[in-house]
């Protein structure tokens, strides 16, 4: 299977610059040893998905601009597909599931999105029907070369602001981010360790790691996390690129999870959803043998209201 | 009385520059008029002080260095001296009042800072005192043109990153950011209005303005702000630069800034303290008449984590 290359990613930073949040590293002054977080929370929708939709969006054929796109996520994913869809003046239908998330569906419909809600087993049938009907191109969320090259921008920008981090820590849901990320980093600072994160509950990337093959967990069993980017599993592709490209995967409890979301909301002043938190979460935890400066992904922030109350307020570091 | 000019921003601008955080503009999809904010919570300490602490610790001369600095601020100003002195291997001395908030001094000790605590009356002397027999430098929260020029700097980066804003905000409280911000924003986009912002409960800078001369609110009047900030009065000096540089002030009751604290921290997914939210405050309450794209400046994120946990949990818009 072929794996996308360094060069990949520099030709979809080209392409993203402008469109996306050129993200800081933010040092942690209290934490004991020396850690810098990614916040891909900043970005417009709030989370890194908008990188690989951006790239994926700039190689459509005039064609494909004219018909526009279509995906069946309703998350994050469906958000900065409809978010860069109307930047670039395209036209973006998003197939959602009969009792997805309002708050989600209204923020799609205010970025101009097409809304077609459908019962939760006929999506993938309508989204192809949806393809050969309308010559809609499909935008997948993680599946899609141009998607793994787009979020592994992150991994570059990282590189270019902190010279050979020790270990950079990487949450994995579908893994297009993890695969984007490692594959940057191997290049750009050969001696720094990439290793993914995710929640023990939703442990499938560690576990597909380990046995060497993939290995695909329930969505009945992988909804017990909060963490929901988590929940998917990897594609072929992506764990293609784990395999080859990362030093191994942690996994992080849920009351961990919770406590490293209180703690960058006080002590770094910005909002991590559960996913977002899992990179920070296995640093704290002390999953992490230290290894020089580290690096910590916050891949998004669209929490609910009521549990980021509860983390902000529940017990204090220090 | 001689106001600092755009040179010494841009002198400022390359001191600080790998000392502080080059925050991005974040714009806000959310909101039904083009507006951005200016995330300067996002600084290692939680606010723009650090940028006119920095700028002055430049200034010293060796033996400066050599003896030291102090500072009778207990709040973000004490916190951002201790963390760039330490940076620059110079011993901070903070003079703290009894009763100060254990939080904060924990913060300043773990920064390195000496504290000595006096009760409230004898911080003056005590920190005069110090100056004299130890020959520490004083470094004032904001009145001395190195400060506001440090400050400064986030005008000149936020021109840097949007083209003629129509209106930029600013927070006040002392005065030192919004007499920095309005220098550079002057100069770089003359067609631009920079309107300072504080709470209806400390009004005294918008006063000050309104009669033409610097007024002075007590204490026990401007502590009904839950914006802690904001409860200080200007100097003569950033008076003069308000006068002649700021377009005007506008106000804001507590209700719109806890109000726009939750918006913050639920649409733009990061934290802002009250005095931080005072700007975007301004704008959702319709205080300003529109003018083209907004920018907000969001001045820290030090806030209790009581009521950021509070204003979340509060009505959410849309």
């Amino acid at each position: 299977m072929d794996l996308i290359s360094l060069a990949d990613i520099r030709a979809a930073a080209d392409r993203v610059r402008g469109h996306v949040v050129r993200t800081p590293l933010l040092s942690c002054p209290w934490s004991e040893t020396p850690l810098w977080l990614k916040p891909e929370n900043l970005q417009p929708v709030g989370a890194f998905k908008i990188r690989g939709v951006v790239n994926a969006l700039a190689h459509l054929d005039a064609a494909a601009r004219e018909a526009g796109v279509v995906t069946h996520s309703s998350g994050n994913h469906g958000q900065a597909l409809a978010y860069a869809a109307r930047a670039r003046g395209l036209h973006c239908v998003v197939v959602v599931p009969e009792g997805a998330s309002r708050v989600k569906v209204a923020a799609m419909r205010r970025f101009g999105a097409e809304i077609v809600t459908v019962p939760p087993a006929e999506r993938q049938a309508t989204t192809r029907k949806l393809l050969e009907e309308r010559g809609l191109t499909l935008v997948p969320p993680f599946d899609a070369p141009e998607i793994i090259a787009g979020q592994g921008t992150v991994g570059e920008e990282i590189c270019q602001d902190l010279a050979e981090p020790g270990t950079v820590l990487v949450p994995v849901g579908g893994g297009g981010l993890a695969s984007g990320v490692a594959t940057a980093v191997r290049q750009l600072s050969p001696g720094t360790r990439v290793l993914g994160v995710e929640p023990e509950l939703a442990g499938d990337a560690a576990e597909s790691l380990r046995v060497g093959q993939l290995v695909t967990w329930s969505p009945e069993w992988t909804r017990r996390t909060i963490a929901d980017g988590t929940r998917v599993g990897l594609s072929e592709l992506t764990f293609a690129h784990l395999r080859a490209r990362l030093d191994g995967i942690v996994t992080v409890t849920e009351n961990e999870i919770r406590s490293a979301m209180g703690t960058i909301a006080r002590e770094s002043r910005i909002v991590a959803e559960p996913s977002g938190a899992v990179a920070l979460a296995a640093v704290m935890a002390g999953r992490v043998p230290a290894k020089g400066p580290t690096v910590a992904v916050v891949s998004g922030g669209n929490v609910e209201p009521s549990l980021l109350s509860e983390v902000v307020a529940s017990e204090r570091r220090g």
